[in-house]
């Protein structure tokens, strides 16, 4: 069975909702960041990196939001994740993930985690100021070039749409504009009507 | 025909290296960042990003070097250039081209791109102070868990390891000590003596 680690307001969101999405047992096991628990030595035998999300599965840990959400796309073809048979489509799909992961999250995370990257409390403080300006930039060319609507993708939803999901959910703590992005909000809309989306979203709130 | 925009000493680099590899007819065309090309509206055209690598395709645009490398796979199965068929091997490479990608490309980033995350001079001689320290950390990562050797997968030569190649070559100028990584300079040495990588190499030098 498919385990889960995960802690809420995380970009493992995108994975437990795409865990729910193609119906597979799973469980979901919420780490407790306060206490950085993921830095524990027992977490740190499963994910050596520290972070979130992580699936157990029985071929071994996979680490990585877009390579989960590309296994699951991959391990239940009948969900219908991603266009599977035509490596162009497909490969679109993993540059807009691609994108989310490595600039959008990577943007957002310089409110909370200047460390990684700085030493000095005046630079942390640079960065969480500039955090509205990057996160509108990256949120412009979303909604102008690669949401095509109503998902991310067009008519099929895909594997790309819980993890858009994911990042916009940190938009109006990033002290950005929604007004000017109706797109991504009547995606935000359109994910919260999907039963899964609720399920998760209960479940991580509780 | 596939064409590449490129620029040295980028990880577009990765993308060249694999489609001289996969023997797929192909041109290479140089951006000159130094006058900022990549900015420039003929070529913003082809990538709103502003970025390379750019790979243009007879079915469109594609961005991102973990969507080109695993696109190259996908396009051309005889060059085994990914376990296609097992989506959890897949998955792992997906897993360290992402790493690569988000975590380890953008630790570097830092060194000369910190005007993407923060504003002021302080701010950026602060980033590129911790360079040393987290490329380190990155690496000590891939020598220990994700380096299987000889080839990132192990036995199998995948699109993981130009990536890797080209990720690693930032090392000396990123002040990290090499004599930490065995694996990594054995892995290096095993790339240069390919000659699709010396192919590239005069290209990309010329």
């Amino acid at each position: 069975m498919l385990k889960l680690y995960y802690a809420p307001n995380t970009c493992a969101l995108a994975s437990h909702i795409t865990l729910e999405e193609v119906g597979a047992p799973y469980s979901a096991e919420r780490l407790d960041f306060r206490n950085n628990q993921q830095n524990s030595a027992d977490y740190l035998k499963i994910n050596p990196k520290g972070r979130v999300p992580a699936l157990v599965t029985d071929g071994g840990v996979l680490t990585e939001t877009p390579a989960i959400l590309a296994f699951l796309a991959q391990s239940f073809p009948k969900a219908k994740l991603a266009p599977l048979d035509d490596p162009m489509a497909f490969a679109q799909v993993q540059s807009i993930n691609s994108y989310l992961c490595s600039t959008v999250h990577v943007a957002h995370a310089h409110k909370q985690r200047g460390y990684r990257w700085a030493t000095e409390e005046t630079s942390f403080a640079d960065m969480k100021r500039k955090i509205p300006e990057s996160m509108t930039a990256c949120f412009a060319l979303i909604e102008r070039d690669l949401l095509k609507g109503p998902w991310v993708m067009g008519e099929q939803y895909t594997i790309c749409d819980p993890y858009l999901y994911t990042v916009g959910g940190w938009l109006e703590g990033d002290g950005v504009d929604l007004s000017r992005l109706p797109k991504v909000v009547a995606h935000r809309q359109r994910m919260e009507a999907r039963p899964a989306v609720a399920t998760v979203l209960a479940e991580e709130k509780a």
